[in-house]
């Protein structure tokens, strides 16, 4: 041994004293999850995740690269490091549980960089009892105002080639079709998972969107999301060899990925992890992350059960949003001079009609699309004044159809489509709103189809990650909600902004008369995109063969009848639509009682049975009665579900009336086949439900008359 | 000769039959223009014009590109000519002359692609006796709806290496000062040219702005330009070798031209030609290529003469815009609780100070800038929410100021300062002008400092010049006029939107406290800048050398004293601003009377005397009035201007007030030496009027009374 070799050992020993000794560890308040931070050499922050001795987070590097200017990634010493518990209750406005608990152990580590004047950022850790939570801080200080990102370098290299449901990175739209795989397969699969969808930016390289849903061969759930996504770009995950994950985030209009202003902070990087896949679904972390709603009066956000001119639009052309036959219009233009095509579905004839449904069959409300001026040629032009949004078709008469959906206790529920153009929608935002005051709407429907303009903007990136919360913000300013469909997927906002009640963000029934969407499909999205939150998933077609209208085509939706019941209770939404049209639900009036009970606001929430790409059965308690839904569904595989009643209170009798396949039903053969059979239940029964393939079931509980008990078998 | 030869010739013959035969000739009302349009070879579209038998634009070839589409630029035939002939009048709201004619000859031609299905367009030709406008046109046609513009490709190819007088091309600003030079030496002097200033974009090959002023060297006077622009973006030249100037648009975000959708055209390209400098300055051919305006109601739109909280920011100090010392604030923040920097200038006492100088001296309004919270870190940053518009600081009391002006007689002027941020600006449109009508606000002073949000568009880009657009047509609906800073340059559209009463949109005033601009600067502004609409130069500054207020610097306005009175009257605007503070107009009331008598709104107009770069005289009728007022100005060189009166009514005696310059007064010493006459005149005399080194005169011209005549020398 010489002097050199001597001196390096010395270095390498200072090194570690520096950099690695600063170890922090932190553990979940059940002790079950384990997470160490460290520094790497060169002062390189890292972390790394255990879930009861199993590594779900290999040791992975944080830091964010910034543009011209000193990055964030490496050259950090720790200059503080602090912790906190926290163990509260709270209560959403509207929800799966009434009441939230927010339980974790938190780690906040100030990371201090000697070389560039001392400039400091904090990461925050949170450990759950399902999980991890972390993110950047750039607290105000001396010398750091604004920075631009070029890229955050978030890793997640995880312990081994898992399972994984997912749908291809793409900057403008998250209505994919999911691909299940290996990690490992991605690369080899992309190009064929990334199919055609209007106004779409694939990432170039192997990536996937979040909420991405893994499952290790060891039997462990994993679930990468991200939460509370406000003023900066929806982040998506590279995929790169060895199982290794990281952060890519959606640049803009000029390719930069963030423009930061301190204080300031990043989302949630959230990992959600189980050995059961039930607590995964049941998960309220993403929820806890958000900041609770500044709002004061929450009065106005009512969960909203609903009915629409809308599903006749997709039938192969029974009837359509456009009212002219035009197809080259402009807002100045008169539109009462067009020619009409004669198959406008926004007429008030139309629309009464569904009104008086909506009135006899106790709806909230009549949704109805194709009311305003503009859809000749709305789509694919990249047109910015493509709608007004205060100016109706002849056809459609505003004052008339507000008296009379008011004399029958309905709201219309208005919808503004953008075609993508948020900056016409900003303009005119206003005045909009004050139209729906002025004419009794208080929920309205969003739509982003097409290219975003501001041109080169995308819709997930940062741009327009704040046009929609400044949407929901200017409506709450009117006590209007949002249903908004193609924005970016949720990241648990309608904590904070409940009147953001719902989205789409997601491939939902509308694919069912475009291609179809898999059996599996409703089995994978709960793990996935719902767990952002509320889908709008416009469930309830009871006429699923589409050959049915007649009007061309050879389509069908890709389930049972009666799953599409239970989709009232397995895709989580305070904001349901009854999709079919009226004409279908008068056709099979015992199925459709159920849409018609099931509540749509809950305050409890029974993760009975999960499996991604399988199954899943839940059961909740309604808000504020003594009602319980169940719903269950299948992928294309029959099966035969276990559904306990232990959450019912002891010692009473329960009447359950259960909405089933026949046994001869499937989702491409005899799918309207259904049972309908009532029993009599308590805490202590369980039921084997037989699930026909593409199949589901549904149950409606409540406490047993003498008479139903009289009438009904135990079951 | 053999057979091979004969077919070749006789080919020839057959490609000129078809194209070149259907040359088409045009004349201008008073013969002195010929314009001949035929198509080249390969059915490419091409115009010449002559004025005078002298060449001004050799054959030069037109056309457009288009994006993924079959281009607009050759393959055409000849399908149709029309021609007409139009000599009307017609009255500005508010303008230079009170009544202004019409009158031109028109060719529309038609062109047919036949391999495009029949596709077709129209070049519009209107000849006036002032020169040349032409436009592309595309009717509504089946095939035809929407297009997005690669490349306009039109051609001025000019008879010879004329002097110019221009600034370097630029998509995000018009603030250079001017360089005069040869055509051929712009490449040349390109970088040197391309000064800094704030957000900038400069075009890289060599190119210069419009209005783009020619003199050639046997003494034609050149201007071409653009008039209404709408919908498109804006126009800068090309200039390549062989005195070829093209049309270069600027650009997109994502590098497109135009986004079009049928009906559709362009701004009118326009070359003004005479072989008088007076003449150029005396065109009303842009105007009258602009729209009438479809206001109904025109009363509201007043003429205005103000001064403002203003120029005091610029001199060394003296106050701030900002309020706090803080240079990272955002609107959410409680401004009450910054720290004042003690300089703020937009306080309550100031302000009623400015209100009161205004209701003693007769001036219609006061701006204030620097009222609203924002102004801490409000450039550079490329921050989107920097102004909401709405919230005063809290030393400037709203409700206090807005009921004290009221009580005076005086108007406050608002100031929306965007820092370039247009969405932010949209997105709060209404609520500003709202905010603005509730509290008695009538005028705007927009500005739009800084890198444009949608990030990636350009100040003069297609998207920017809607913007502008869509706020003064919104400002109309609120009857509030708009005076628009660093916005693209006119075209003519104060005729059509005459709330948008007047634009910066050049290198004015404040940049003689930031360099210092060229004594010759404003002799060459009224033949580029004002030839596309009013011009907001912010004249006026008695206190010319800044050292005077010893906060530093060596700074001075590059003027004398009166000099600033003639520019009421050379730099035509019916919104002008007395721009120096009230306690220098004070040091001066016999000079300051001239600013509170000069009117801001004509019947008539007169250029006297011109010389782009060395000279302007013009007299100018007050609208309604038997008043009349006589600006010039010189460059760094002294002149006698030669001024006659023959526009008075005969046989009556005026007294004419000349406010001149000293003999040794010159802009860099004793700028403040002048002297005031008062003579008596007649429609038949003539003044030879000293003016020093970067000097100037005005004259205000009223009857004259007995005691008048009795009092006062005859000329």
């Amino acid at each position: 041994m010489n002097l050199k070799y001597i001196a390096f050992v010395a270095m390498l020993f200072s090194v570690f004293n520096t950099f690695v000794m600063q170890a922090q560890n932190l553990s979940s308040p059940d002790k079950n999850f384990s997470l160490q931070f460290k520094l790497e050499q060169n002062g390189v922050p890292s972390y790394q995740l255990t879930y009861k001795g199993k590594a779900v987070i290999k040791p992975s590097t944080l830091g964010i690269e910034v543009k011209n200017a000193a990055s964030f990634t490496d050259g950090f010493t720790v200059s503080k490091t602090e912790q906190a518990t926290v163990n509260t209750t709270w209560e959403p406005v509207m929800g799966e549980e009434k009441t939230i608990r927010n339980n974790y152990n938190e780690l906040l580590v100030t990371l201090t960089q000697p070389k560039n004047n001392n400039r400091y950022i904090g990461i925050r850790f949170r450990l759950f009892n399902d999980g991890l939570g972390f993110r950047y801080e750039f607290p105000k200080q001396d010398g750091l105002s604004y920075f631009i990102i070029k890229d955050e370098h978030t890793q997640f290299n995880l312990a081994g080639d898992h399972k994984i449901f997912w749908i291809p990175g793409d900057y403008d739209t998250n209505e994919y079709a999911y691909t299940t795989s290996k990690l490992s397969e991605i690369p080899a699969l992309q190009k064929k998972a990334t199919i055609e969808i209007s106004a779409q930016q694939p990432i170039a390289n192997p990536s996937v969107q979040t909420p991405s849903m893994m499952k290790s061969s060891d039997g462990l759930f994993i679930n990468i999301h991200e939460a509370a996504l406000i003023n900066y770009p929806a982040m998506s995950l590279n995929v790169d060899s060895g199982f290794k994950l990281s952060s890519h985030l959606t640049p803009d209009a000029v390719g930069n990925n963030g423009y930061m202003q301190t204080d300031a902070q990043t989302p949630w990087r959230t990992i959600i992890v189980s050995d059961k896949a039930t607590d995964i679904l049941a998960s309220k972390l993403i929820l806890n992350l958000n900041e609770p709603t500044k709002y004061k009066d929450v009065s106005w956000i009512k969960p909203t059960k609903y009915i629409g001119v809308w599903w006749e639009y997709f039938v192969a052309g029974k009837s359509t949003w456009a009212y002219g036959k035009e197809n080259n219009v402009k807002l100045t233009d008169d539109f009462t001079k067009l020619t009409p095509n004669g198959k406008h579905g926004a007429t008030n004839e139309r629309v009464m009609h569904y009104i008086d449904f909506a009135a006899k069959h106790g709806f909230d409300a009549v949704l109805v699309e194709g009311w305003n001026i503009g859809w000749e040629d709305w789509i694919g032009n990249w047109k910015e004044e493509v709608f007004d949004f205060v100016t109706p078709y002849p056809d459609f008469d505003v004052k008339k159809l507000r008296d009379y959906a008011a004399s029958k206790g309905v709201k219309i529920i208005m919808h503004h489509e953008t075609s993508g153009s948020a900056t016409n929608y900003e303009r005119r935002l206003d005045r909009a709103f004050q139209f729906m005051k002025d004419n009794n709407y208080s929920a309205v429907k969003t739509g982003y189809v097409g290219s975003i303009i501001p041109r080169g903007e995308h819709h997930d990136g940062q741009w327009m990650v704040n046009h929609y919360i400044h949407v929901a913000e200017r409506a709450a300013d009117y006590q209007i909600m949002i249903d908004s469909h193609e924005a970016v997927r949720p990241t648990g906002l309608n904590r904070t902004y409940p009147n953001w009640i719902a989205q789409e963000s997601a491939r939902g029934t509308e694919f069912e008369a475009m291609g179809g969407l898999a059996p599996e499909h409703t089995t994978i999205l709960p793990f996935t995109r719902l767990m952002g939150g509320p889908m709008d998933y416009t469930p309830g077609i009871f006429q699923t063969d589409l050959t049915y209208y007649k009007t061309g085509g050879n389509q069908r939706v890709n389930t049972t009848l009666t799953k599409q019941l239970a989709y009232y209770i397995t895709m989580y939404s305070p904001l349901q639509m009854a999709a079919d049209i009226p004409e279908n639900y008068e056709r099979f009036p015992d199925a459709f009682q159920f849409i018609k009970d099931v509540a749509v606001d809950w305050d409890n929430t029974y993760v009975q049975e999960a499996e991604p790409g399988d199954y899943i059965t839940i059961a909740r308690k309604a808000k504020g009665k003594n009602e319980w839904f169940v719903g269950g569904v299948t992928d294309e595989n029959s099966r035969t579900a276990i559904v306990p009643f232990s959450y019912l209170p002891a010692g009473k009798k329960y009447v359950a009336t259960i909405y089933a396949d026949a046994k001869d039903a499937n989702w491409n053969q005899k799918p309207q086949n259904y049972v309908i059979t009532k029993v009599i239940v308590t805490s202590k029964s369980t039921l084997k439900q037989f699930v026909a393939p593409g199949g589901g079931f549904a149950i409606s509980i409540k406490e047993a008359t003498d008479a139903d008990i009289k009438a009904f078998k135990k079951l």
